[in-house]
């Protein structure tokens, strides 16, 4: 890139920061925000699991519901164990959809979550709620998105909850506050890399 | 989207498994991978901070060096105080670049936080390192590039690490075996939403 003079690149960082305090000096309101996280990239449930992490850190009580991962061992069981005041984790689901091949059985699992998610969502007591995959589950017609967006759209006014999962329903696109879509540049397991812990679980 | 009978639906699940199967039955390889987190949206940092949460719930040990972003709260390292055996935080930059205007005192922070990644990569201990921001700095010119995709590259075969940051060089990402770009869809700020505990912090 281009080299400044050190006046330069001050005057430079000078102009930022003052677009950068006009900008943040105009946003005023708090309110829980509808997040969603998709796309075929990696990351849609680790930036949500960040999300769990930093919220704990501030003391604030979380609801982890988990719709096809529960079979897989996961790391950060461990460190939500170390706060068992601030996180209740329902891992739900047993293994990804592909795997039971049973549909009605699959329904039957997702309503289970999904019950948990209601429950939290309508206690004030949590601050944020996390349900983890539940794209995949809808893109499955495995709830009624009508429902699902009822609820999601009717929590409180403080509460944030969180969505995971590849192809996002539009409809529940329109209702967030906040969608980030993880794209996929790039992909070790393209070059044979098997799923390791720390990275993938 | 369309209805299956439970026939249909079973054997699609069947298929999918059997194509799911067969590529990770490919899959062998174990090795550290150089991960990079990049793009305009949300989620860069918050997803590295969710491997190095699954990595502290596997009893790995972890080096943190966040390089733009130490003078902000942050709720993750009352989560790393908890594991203080498996995690390392090194806050080394003092707000955003633009807060500073002194280009020789932010070239000199970066160099110092670099010579922490430097020394955690090198040393056998860190089964992991994520430097934070790291693609800022360089975006900056604020450290040699060269130098460090030398360092990056001549990492320990089981060495993971990560680097996020907007507008990572084009040889970082080649170096890399895993690039996630965050795509922002849709942002509550626009609303005039401020940063609020638990999501932005």
């Amino acid at each position: 890139m281009v080299q400044r003079s050190d006046e330069q690149h001050a005057e430079k960082m000078k102009k930022k920061q003052a677009a950068h305090d006009k900008i943040m000096a105009g946003k005023t309101i708090e309110k829980g925000l509808l997040i969603v996280h998709t796309g075929k990239g990696k990351g849609k449930t680790t930036a949500a699991l960040g999300m769990v992490v930093r919220a704990i850190g501030h003391g604030k009580k979380v609801g982890v519901v988990q719709f096809v991962k529960g079979a897989m061992t996961t790391g950060e069981k461990v460190v939500f164990d170390a706060f068992p005041d601030n996180v209740e984790f329902k891992p739900m689901g047993e293994g990804f959809t592909w795997n039971t091949q049973d549909r009605a059985r699959d329904i039957a699992l997702a309503r289970e979550a999904w019950e948990e998610v209601k429950r939290m969502v309508a206690d004030p007591a949590y601050d944020m709620v996390l349900a983890d995959e539940l794209n995949i589950v809808l893109r499955y017609d495995y709830l009624p998105l009508d429902e699902v967006l009822d609820v999601l759209t009717a929590r409180g006014e403080m509460k944030h909850v969180l969505v995971t999962g590849r192809n996002a329903p539009e409809a529940l696109m329109e209702a967030a506050d906040l969608v980030t879509e993880m794209t996929l540049v790039k992909h070790p397991f393209r070059s044979g890399v098997k799923a390791q812990a720390g990275i993938e679980f």
